[in-house]
């Protein structure tokens, strides 16, 4: 098809599928003739996970580079799932002394048996969270870090799942990143509706 | 104590103070000269609640006096506690339709039995999720709603249980939106260490 036709049935305008060429996103067409070239459905693929990644992930181009090079060499899938996993912004820098927060995750870790590299970025954001409930003087909810722990694992157990359901390396890095951008909305949006329903149980007087 | 002391105490600026007091937020000092006011541990704790609901939560001065006023008043529990969970911003507005995401959430509320109200926020957020991995070709990520939602009860029943540990109506419902608003960042955050704990068992060659 013509770069008329892939911007049509990919959404992507013209000027962006040229960018996403010239920035070797996306991989050369076949040449017909000096003006014509000839695209097919891997770039209409490819520029769905291209947006995909920049849309819904929030990456930068450079990053989408490198989460692309890490899907399509040949390194062990865990660590190109950690590459995917670490393009995601809004990671949070571990704090420069151990803090409360981080030597209550580290416990709660080891107490799992949980192998998790130093710099994974879940890592910062929680002992984040921990040292905000501690600074205001919220210490108690602390007491739900064993059954959050035991959620998270069932959810990554199934987001893994999920990735391992997809059928190239390709396409499971984008499963990694756009599951666990929009996941974290998913939980946040059903951990709202679970709310509501066990507050009832617990404190609504009978409704007819 | 002075409006001085009780700025130091608070970490709060004399400034803010007043403005919280004009606004009505905070209880009226007693007087004990026309220019001299005495603040005590009531007003320390009122401003660290105003501040959490504030600065963690993203609320605004008007909506903090609607957590307020459901705090104080003799509404059921659970009536206050959804006046907590919807002052919370970035709530997402349901579809003018019924789109293929609400249809989904509505078909798994009704599976477990969950009695949510039409307008709890996490229905449009969850449903907002579904409908972007259908328009990214991501159908097959639906297949982990059933976990997710096992896993949302289990976090909703520690949620509820730290709430319910709280001394005064006025501290549970600053739980619920402190622990709502950091609470998403906790989860997100042990999801991202339980994902890679996942991938290690199942894509990690032997590592010495």
């Amino acid at each position: 098809m013509k770069i008329s036709e892939l911007s049509e049935c990919s959404g992507v305008s013209i000027a962006s599928i040229k960018f996403y060429q010239r920035e070797e996103l996306l991989p050369e067409p076949e040449r017909t003739s000096p003006n014509q070239a000839q695209y097919d459905t891997q770039h209409v693929d490819r520029l769905r996970l291209i947006r995909a990644l920049v849309d819904v992930g929030g990456l930068s181009v450079a990053t989408v580079r490198t989460v692309l090079a890490a899907a399509e060499s040949d390194i062990p899938m865990d660590w190109a799932m950690g590459v995917a996993q670490r393009a995601i912004p809004g990671s949070v820098e571990l704090p420069a002394t151990t803090t409360r927060g981080v030597s209550e995750i580290d416990t709660i870790t080891e107490t799992l048996g949980w192998k998790v590299s130093p710099d994974n970025p879940g890592r910062g954001m929680a002992a984040r969270v921990i040292d905000s409930y501690v600074q205001l003087d919220h210490e108690e909810i602390l007491s739900v870090l064993p059954e959050y722990s035991r959620a998270a694992m069932i959810v990554a157990a199934a987001d893994l799942a999920s990735v391992g359901l997809q059928p190239s390396r390709m396409r499971m890095s984008e499963t990694v990143v756009v599951g666990t951008v929009l996941g974290d909305s998913l939980f946040a949006g059903l951990r709202r509706m679970a709310q509501e329903d066990e507050a009832r149980r617990r404190y609504a007087q009978v409704q007819s």
